[in-house]
């Protein structure tokens, strides 16, 4: 499952070839704005012009709960992944009613419910302000690099943006610093739940199946777009078919890319191989562990537990497949050739290598300040990992710090754009479990004990004499900023009131504070400063040997990416691009995951056992492509991309179009599932006018 | 902490010097028969001889559980660590009696009780056998190599011990396979708990603070050994003092090192840091936190899960330490240089050249093998993890296999001189806690099923259509095996009674023993065979370039290393060599793990503040070591060894003497607490005589 957040079968077997700087065949995640329709209509033997393009963007989806999406009807009827509303799914659930299990189905518009904290975004455009950042950064280091960067940004933003409540303007850094484009969306954020699947149905397989293929999934969700109050009106959608997808398709994928970091120098990808993913690894299979007990604990744990231990086991074989990526020599060795290559191409013009300098060495140098400094800035100023109630309370803490300066002074996060999304998903109610809460604070607390030492100032600061498990129990039993009400007063009430809280979430974020601007300090001076500026000459190298045959890295905005429907053949054995019904019955045990829900078991004689149920392509993705439409060259949406394969996890590095592959959910199989399993005969009608 | 067992404050800062091939000054774990004496002498300014190895050796001890010992009055009276009997004390404690949290205190020997599974051994001779080992390998290679080997080891140990029900005969491969040598030893195998402190006082600071330094840990244990009912009569013990050890005072410790890698090839140490060490971790983290939330589910939880939860984290501590270890490219620089020194004398020496060939490209070549075989050969053959009810199944089985072929022909750990201890460690009565067992199970069905993929053949064999948590469930609440009295029926039932058994564990066990079996022959064959077969040519090529100036590799077996009493400095700052109780009493905080148990409290005013209670010491010592006697040129016993300092994690690959430290439990606390905490005025007279 490849949605975005800090998120994303293990088989030590992750192969990545690499391209040479300009992109191989099938490869890149291009920017709308540069995407090579020339190559691509001649590969393809095609004839996409702009206005295709222009059409695909405008119904093309952006959730900021890590997905992508796309319109499908008149009505604002919007198709995504379940993994990508199973959040909301979980928040609209209560111990009365488990719509995680037994899904959500709606009969009419007055049960569409609003999912909390979710808004849904279009791009509108796209304007270059390369030249406004750059300009603002030019002879500047270390801290006061990165401050008039994300100032400039915030700028550029606000001045895009400003007083348009509909819409939201936000710049986004290409190449790694090598481009600022000012992206410009349609808003919406009022996002109501249509339809989802039953768990067991949607993840069918769960864990052991995630990341490989053949997979069974009904993968789906349906939300709607409102505006004050009625369905949006959305004319530009895409035209839904219900019929397979052909082998070979030519198959584009529209979303939004959350991460990748293949325009990363070597020293920098030894760093994420040495020390930031085993560390954040190692944790995230503790939290593992503790939510598996946590859930087989009762019903009521199992249920609150679902999407979390979800996210979390993703998020694992996502990075578990990154650290075996980088621990292949092989893989890194080519890198290295690359690498070489391109100062090979800038030492051999004497002008660019006066301009560029040795972008590369300075990395390797911050590499030591990011080793001395990553424990600290990741346990400090990170955050208490998954507990809403820090989150809140963070939150609160430094907006009320932070309103009250100018917005380009401010800490990003709260420059004046960024507030209404901070606020809405800060006061959106959204229910809170109090005994996972305390799992991960106190988790969060040892962890950094552990890490940092009992004997560190700032985990002396955090603890006084309690224990991390005492005083995560402390702060979570007493806390009120579960209560939107709660959060509301504080927010309203600015930094007078967060001073006078006796709430001890908001006393433990404020205790912490110093020592976390502190550390921020250090990062953003030592480490991201030094990084970041080197990183825009590194850009610059790459445009002057490579011209734009380059694509971006991912950051989770809008990209198109282009392949085919293809299966693929690894050590021998040939898998083939397509599954159908037939096998899910086949692959059912009865026990979880391969458990069928009783739906399903009903239908079993009424549905059309070759469905086309999942397929692969040769689409280049990444986490925060979940949900994303894979539309033909006649802009019908075949289905919704919600995994990779497991070679594609080395994908964050590197793409290998022989065996990289994206999986999708189809839409024949939707409508067959929606009418036959579901009788969603509304739904149905409304996707395909029948 | 540092037991052995397949186990042992995380901080990144593991340095690790190399040693040239010959050992430098305070480097190394000797065995008796090579000991540096004239070297030490000279450097110390002593004049021990053989007459005082003879003594030491004499009393000290080796405990089957891990651990090392040593013999501390004439009454068999042994000194070890808290944590090398707490398993025992775990053992005899149950829902009504919690000796773990209160303490184990005998007042007469009436009270001593014996420790299940346990048995001490202490070293008596050893003989060279390396030509009767290296004749039947002669010429072989893959498993055949390996089946020679290990017979002719067997068979040595068998001709040495056979019908002396005494003693036990082990044939120690040494130097990776450059020496075997015939290890003789008197054994006990009724060991009886004398005392142990509470577990808040044994291990003050929890893990937050092992592998740290300064500390104040009462890690002390006592038991007897007893023959034919008695208390063994053991004249050859140490001498205990009372008072605090002198900085600078030299220092030896006589003890068992389980395990290090110091001779391993480089691409070897890849392998470890890239695959064996990563996984590992991975899933040893996930088990931690399923641990630490059973534990926290209950005081009844809470106390069967303490001893597991301890070794699982410190097992944790010691591979993260690893990790960082070999991840440091200046640490890995410096063994490539090495190993290409000792490469370049074998090709300055035409014939030594012709002799060794290429065993470094020998054991490259077969890393593969290892990465292709090793997820299989650890899921499936290694065993369910931490399960006893599983590995109670897997000795029946086995045995029942092997007992019938000719010793030398069976797996080796069931050829004739290994089976009474097997037999002693079934059949002793344990406790077994069966929400753990399931817990165990599961989890290494899950990750069996994980890392294997669902579609791997001996997946579908292991699970059939069962969860892995729905076979646990069955299988452990079904099995008998917790019951002696079913285990010795099988035992003595032999094949017949496991075949006709309807027990669900005996069954698990047969159904994926043929895939295990097919596992183990594909290791050996490709990658144990070729490796070890090399492995004694990179021996033989260490002993023609640097004679018998080299240690072997740790491999639990009796060692000496020598130091001194000295703190050290890193990073600019001085750690001293000893603490003191003043210095406890100011680091409790109330909260655990800095929770001072209530008869430390009551005797506050009592002991002594400025007693030395934990002192550190440059000698080289690893996991295994736990519980070895510290001594000096008197031949007196200082305290036990019990850990090591942060920077010793590396020490499985190499010895820095500047800032490895020995973390040692003074006998001047010891003394000082029987006496004024505890009250054990018999126990203080036995050991010091008034």
């Amino acid at each position: 499952m490849i949605r975005s957040r800090p998120f994303a079968g293990v088989a030590i077997a992750a192969s990545v070839t690499l391209s040479a700087a300009p992109a191989l065949a099938d490869e890149g995640m291009w920017t709308y704005d540069n995407f090579p329709l020339a190559k691509v209509n001649s590969a393809y033997g095609l004839k996409l012009d702009q206005k295709w393009l222009d059409r695909v963007q405008a119904a093309s989806v952006r959730l900021t709960t890590g997905c992508s999406a796309s319109l499908v009807s008149k009505s604002g009827l919007v198709f995504t992944n379940h993994h990508c509303v199973v959040e909301c799914v979980q928040d609209l659930s209560s111990d009365k009613r488990d719509f995680v299990k037994d899904g959500y189905l709606t009969a009419t518009r007055e049960e569409e419910r609003t999912c909390p904290g979710m808004q849904a975004e279009i791009l509108m455009s796209i304007t270059d302000v390369t030249k406004d950042v750059l300009g603002a950064t030019a002879g500047k280091s270390g801290q006061s690099f990165v401050q008039a960067r994300d100032g400039a940004m915030a700028a550029a933003e606000q001045a895009g943006c400003a007083g348009d409540g509909a819409v939201r303007c936000q710049v986004i850094s290409l190449y790694r610093g090598g481009q600022y484009k000012l992206y410009k969306y349609r808003k919406y954020s009022d996002v109501r739940l249509v339809f989802a699947p039953e768990f067991a149905t949607a993840f069918f397989g769960g864990d052991p199946d995630n990341f490989n293929f053949p997979r069974y999934n009904l993968d789906i969700g349906f939300v709607r777009l409102y505006e004050n109050g009625k369905p949006a009106v959305t004319p530009q959608h895409l035209t839904w078919v219900s019929r397979a997808p052909h082998e070979g398709e030519p198959t584009f994928v529209s979303g939004n890319p959350g991460s990748t970091n293949r325009l990363m120098t070597v020293s920098q990808l030894e760093t994420l191989r040495d020390l930031t993913i085993p560390v954040g690894q190692l944790q995230r299979s503790e939290l593992r562990g503790r939510l598996i007990r946590f859930s087989e604990e009762g019903p009521e744990q199992k249920r609150v537990a679902t999407d979390p231990l979800f996210g979390v086991e993703n998020s694992f074989k996502v990075y578990f497949g990154q650290q075996f990526a980088l621990n292949d020599k092989a893989f890194m060795d080519a890198k290295r050739v690359q690498e070489a290559e391109l100062k090979a191409k800038v030492a051999g013009d004497a002008k660019l290598a006066a301009d560029i300098g040795d972008p590369w060495g300075d990395i390797a140098k911050a590499q030591q300040a990011y080793a001395n400094n990553y424990l600290r800035y990741r346990q400090i100023e990170g955050g208490a990992g998954y507990s809403k109630l820090y989150d809140y309370a963070k939150t609160l803490v430094r907006a009320a710090q932070e309103r009250g300066k100018p917005s380009a002074e401010r800490l990003p996060e709260y420059a004046e754009t960024r507030l209404p999304l901070q606020e809405k998903q800060l006061l959106d109610a959204k229910p809170v479990d109090m005994a996972l809460e305390e799992t991960y604070l106190g988790f969060w607390l040892s962890k950094t004990r552990e890490y940092l030492t009992p004997d560190d100032a700032a985990v002396k600061t955090l603890l006084g004499k309690e224990s991390p498990e005492g005083l995560a129990k402390r702060a979570v039993a007493n806390s009120k900023l579960g209560d939107p009400a709660a959060r509301k007063a504080l927010w309203d009430g600015g930094l007078a009131a967060i001073q006078a809280s006796d709430d001890p979430m908001i006393q433990l974020v404020l205790r912490n504070d110093p020592a976390a601007r502190a550390v921020r300090k250090a990062w953003e001076t030592e480490v991201q400063g030094p990084t970041d500026a080197a990183a825009e000459r590194v850009a610059r190298a790459k445009f002057a040997a490579y011209g734009d045959a380059v694509y971006p890295d991912a950051t989770f905005s809008l990209r198109l990416s282009y392949g085919k429907v293809a299966g693929w053949t690894y050590r021998g054995t040939a898998v083939p691009s397509t599954t159908n019904f037939a096998g899910l019955y086949e692959r059912a045990t009865g026990a979880e995951p391969y458990e069928l829900a009783p739906r399903w078991i009903a239908a079993k004689d009424k549905v059309n056992p070759s469905t086309v149920y999942n397929f692969v392509t040769t689409n280049d993705i990444i986490g925060g492509n979940s949900g994303s439409p894979v539309v033909n060259a006649r802009a019908e949406v075949l289905g919704a991309a919600f995994d990779g394969n497991i070679h594609s996890l080395g994908g964050a590095f590197g793409y290998d179009g022989a065996i990289n592959r994206t999986v999708v959910v189809a839409t024949s199989a939707a409508t067959e599932a929606l009418d036959k399993v579901y009788g969603r005969t509304a739904l149905v009608k409304e996707l395909t006018g029948k």
